[in-house]
């Protein structure tokens, strides 16, 4: 599947963020999540661009690496088209029923947004 | 939530197995799953019956560091309800209603089955 850089860098970090040093993971917030160019990055931390270069890379290989061997994230993905999948068909179906089939759609909604964290 | 010693050790291999030695995987897979024997395992491998034991417990407090860290098992089992409420539901409406809601249903159950996969 097809999907842009910060998404999945975004994803990563949901998954196994926690998993990186705690240096890595503010870096990867300023530079992914709050648009910080590697040189602010450097300037306010005190070291060499090249240093916030490799701390980014060396943080977005673990990452990579951890979703190489566990999975997770694709898995978690083709759930997610699945849950959306089924969630339309109720909210189609929505319409002419009441109570129950409501109620499905409301767990399916609140599994997808507890999905993100 | 209460779970059995097994089940966890399933669940735990389940998500970050990955992250073991083999020789770490295997010996789960023998005493967990297959209900081998500390000294089973033992004289299989040609080691003590203590080198199991520590190989098991170092396993152990591994995966287990990794769901305190990443809470994923913690969330997939709350989803894992959310989703088995949300089936119910439609199966028990499902009786009087065709095509759609039937199709949701579908989808929700192998969401449910490939969990585990």
């Amino acid at each position: 599947m097809s999907m842009d850089k910060v998404t999945m860098m975004t994803l990563l970090c949901d998954f196994y963020g926690q998993l990186l040093t705690k240096r890595q993971q503010k870096f990867i917030e300023l530079y992914y999540g709050n648009d910080y160019s590697l040189g602010e990055i450097a300037e306010n931390y005190g070291v060499s661009r090249q240093a916030v270069y490799d701390t980014l890379k060396r943080a977005e290989s673990t990452l990579r690496n951890y979703e190489r061997k566990l999975g997770l994230i694709d898995k978690f993905l083709k759930q997610r088209n699945k849950l959306a999948e089924a969630a339309r068909l109720l909210e189609e179906h929505n319409k002419n029923s009441p109570g129950r089939i409501a109620r499905a759609r409301e767990i399916l909604q609140e599994i997808l947004e507890m999905d993100r964290g």
